[in-house]
């Protein structure tokens, strides 16, 4: 397969933790080049720890091919990491005094062009654009833990950035799969972390006040509202909650308990030693067992499932998820080959098994060989001219059948490809065998053998396909007439 | 199928809004009897709409049989309602004269060992108990929307329920599939209410000032932390945050944000008309293209699929899933072999066409057919003892062969369901015959031939299975050899 027509640059990340770190996943792995710089001599070893997961998840969100990883590179200087970077984020500690020296460091090397995301939680736009070389450069682009999963990512212009900085802002992180929220109105700690801040501060009460332990709390929410705001958020919820008689009810029955004595309004605990070591000792109670770096493949995986649940049902997140697929999918060539008139199968398509594809016994799951061989089956009809303006005028070939063989197995990231032979073609029926090898020595892993139908499509009655659709079906069916008839075609289940 | 070892017994919903037909369901899906008593003469349809959509999403998140379905009765007094229940359960608005009230007439009927649990969001338990005649028979037991999907259940004894009251409150509710929270020290709003409020407020502020619409919220809860929320909670949330250097770091590095002005700590905001009509519009603008009805189908298909991608990682409210199946087939021991003794074919999968199914045609598109009949396959495997302790052990069967014939189409929503035949098996081999119809009328869509043959995992040689298994297979084929042998079994592709 020709390389896809890259739309990546070069992304520069300042501050290598664990947001840095999901950065720059993100961006390599949608095909930026990365330049890293953090003085931390751990800096390098964090990065590729994040990496790492991040190359084992996000991939199995998308049933597209990634494109193929950007380069990543740890600079000595900032100046040299920054230099020609058309996406700079700055990740360092929240202190003011310390952003501001960073990023007019970057604006000493930037071009003007580039944008200058911020990953800070709560200071406003206007805050770091404060005495700033070029202030309109410079937004908040706040992400979400673990950045190179979770979608979500707060873009606040504040007043003097430039639509055009704000649109460049918002379709580069389109391109790396985020959901951009434009918060249009300043605001410390932006919107999520308001809320999220609101609901830390009545959960160290709980743990202060001894009424309910780390463990309890997690409990509060993942078995309850938790699972509610994976798919729809505090309002939608709650609308359906006021039921037929709708929100504006809702908020008459339910509004005044906010004055009744449910929360702490006015006070913050004293985040005391005992406090402190109170919920630690929790903490490890509740998860101790397991490291972070096990807690967070589990996260991960957990966070994957979720995601890919919505993906089937076309919504919120996983709606999103469906558009990036459809985004990368258009970024790759038209690489459709000339229908061939060798006498040898048709090389279809070429991928690499992805995680999302693998059962618990670490192979490709079955129903997966379905939809490879369907995915080839399309790009065969595409091939020989069944395109969307074909199917539009009311006639498409449907299947009648498919016979797969599962001869072997194939392995998560082993590279595939598939390959067609025309076994007959009339007017009616098309009548194919697949074939999916693996990358590495072409050894069988399956077939399907295949019968297709040409359907007018709003009466479902076969009839005869279009005689252009027809003469290049005949060109490739004739030259397959030389290649030797598969052995296992024609064969009934369990026929030995 | 023969009825299952009843452990279900009588309860008595009192107040039949969405918490309270909530209730009925889960008592009356998992073969409890119902009464219920509510004055309002629209209960009667109300619960029934709830009833519905239980029905159609409950059974989803169970991968054995769900016992046979109780009897529902309206009745005309409380005290008809109350009589011989093992649990009253009590919805009424959030009124403590009214909630006094109520109570005071269930205890005239109730049996001392009744458990009498109030829905309450927000009362403590020892309010509810002040005055009556058996004080420590009543207890918290407050559930979360949809009542029949999220597991969460506060149950807050107080100080004086006897201990063989809150045992046998979270007995039963861990009976019906839920997530029994003990809170050990009573608060007003519990725990999971307090949090919510806490967000709700700052929510509110939100929109008061102009941040952020509903929408915005919404999308800062559903593309963010919601999907953290779903499976980790916050404090195990944050232990990943603060990395390698645990939770007490976090701590330190982020509790002083709670002293800067991240959220409004010390008013609420007045709930004018003019603020409730903007909440209302913004939810409109948001929500208001699908009726509420529509709305909580999406929403309980996306909890499902939530629900699930977590079961298939066995973690938080998806562990409590399997633990859940578990206990409901251990109350059915005799179900599966009695099931396969007739001379029908055994019915599996009942599902409805997803929106992520359908391709351009607006049917369900191919490779799906494909993962219906592989889950098909799965459901059987389980049934004949392929359990994760079997293919622990070394073997399973590996599929050698499927032959898909597609019959008819389906679309967005069809109801489906799939039925097995086994054709033949011996030691080493399994012949299946699954059938897809449309639950509406029976036609048949697909069938699927296949051949399995079992399999150490290790050599990836044929093997002979275990004799357990081979009994329970032999029994259904036995029982099988009776069915007619499907016309389009032994066919080969393109045979007319």
């Amino acid at each position: 397969m020709t390389k896809k027509a890259s739309v990546a640059g070069k992304a520069c990340i300042v501050g290598g933790g664990v947001i840095g770190g999901g950065w720059a996943a993100r961006f390599l792995l949608h095909g930026w080049d990365v330049s890293v710089f953090d003085p931390d001599p751990e800096a390098e070893r964090k990065i590729a720890e994040v990496l790492r997961n991040a190359r084992l998840s996000l991939p199995a969100l998308a049933d597209v091919p990634m494109p193929a990883e950007g380069a990543l590179r740890f600079a000595d200087t900032l100046a040299e990491a920054a230099r020609d970077a058309h996406w700079i984020q700055e990740s360092v500690p929240e202190d003011l005094a310390l952003k501001h020296k960073v990023l007019a460091d970057i604006q000493t090397v930037a071009t003007d062009t580039a944008v200058i995301g911020s990953s800070t939680s709560g200071f406003r736009p206007t805050q770091l654009q404060d005495g700033a070389r070029n202030p309109g450069q410079i937004l908040v682009a706040h992400p979400f833990n673990p950045v190179y999963l979770l979608p979500l990512v707060e873009i606040v212009p504040g007043r003097i950035a430039p639509h055009e900085i704000l649109d460049r802002a918002v379709a580069t992180v389109t391109a790396i799969g985020m959901k951009p929220l434009v918060v249009r109105s300043e605001i410390d700690a932006h919107i999520a972390d308001r809320l999220l801040e609101a609901t830390w501060r009545e959960a160290l009460w709980l743990i202060n006040d001894d009424i309910a332990t780390t463990q309890e709390i997690d409990d509060a929410i993942r078995f309850g509202f938790g699972l509610r705001w994976a798919q729809m958020g505090l309002f939608e919820t709650y609308r359906l909650a006021g039921g037929e008689e709708g929100m504006a009810h809702f908020i008459r029955q339910f509004g005044p308990t906010l004055k009744w004595p449910w929360s702490k309004l006015t006070d913050v605990p004293e985040l005391t030693d005992a406090l402190i070591q109170k919920i630690a000792d929790q903490s490890d109670a509740q998860s101790g067992a397991s490291s972070i770096r096990e807690l967070e493949r589990v996260r991960d995986a957990n966070l994957i499932g979720v995601m890919r649940a919505l993906k089937a049902r076309d919504w919120g997140a996983g709606a999103l998820l469906g558009e990036h697929d459809r985004r990368l999918a258009a970024l790759m060539p038209e690489d459709i080959p000339e229908a061939g008139m060798s006498a040898e199968p048709l090389r279809m398509l070429d991928l690499a098994v992805l995680p999302a594809w693998i059962d618990y016994n670490g192979h490709m799951t079955e129903y997966r060989y379905a939809e490879v061989f369907s995915d080839t089956s399309d790009r065969l009809l595409l091939m020989i001219g069944m395109d969307d303006d074909y199917v539009a005028a009311g006639c498409s070939y449907y299947t009648a059948e498919t016979h797969i063989m599962y001869i072997d197995e194939v392995k998560l990231n082993q590279r595939i490809y598939s390959t067609t032979q025309i076994l007959s073609a009339d007017a009616k029926r098309l009548h194919v065998f697949h074939r999916l090898h693996a990358g590495d020595g072409d050894r069988l892993i399956a077939s399907a053998e295949q019968m297709y139908l040409h359907v007018a499509r709003e009466s479902g009655r076969v009839c005869e396909a279009g005689s252009a659709l027809l003469e290049k079906v005949s060109a490739i069916a004739d030259a397959h007439t030389h290649i030797p008839w598969p052995d296992t075609a024609g064969r009934h289940v369990g026929q030995r």
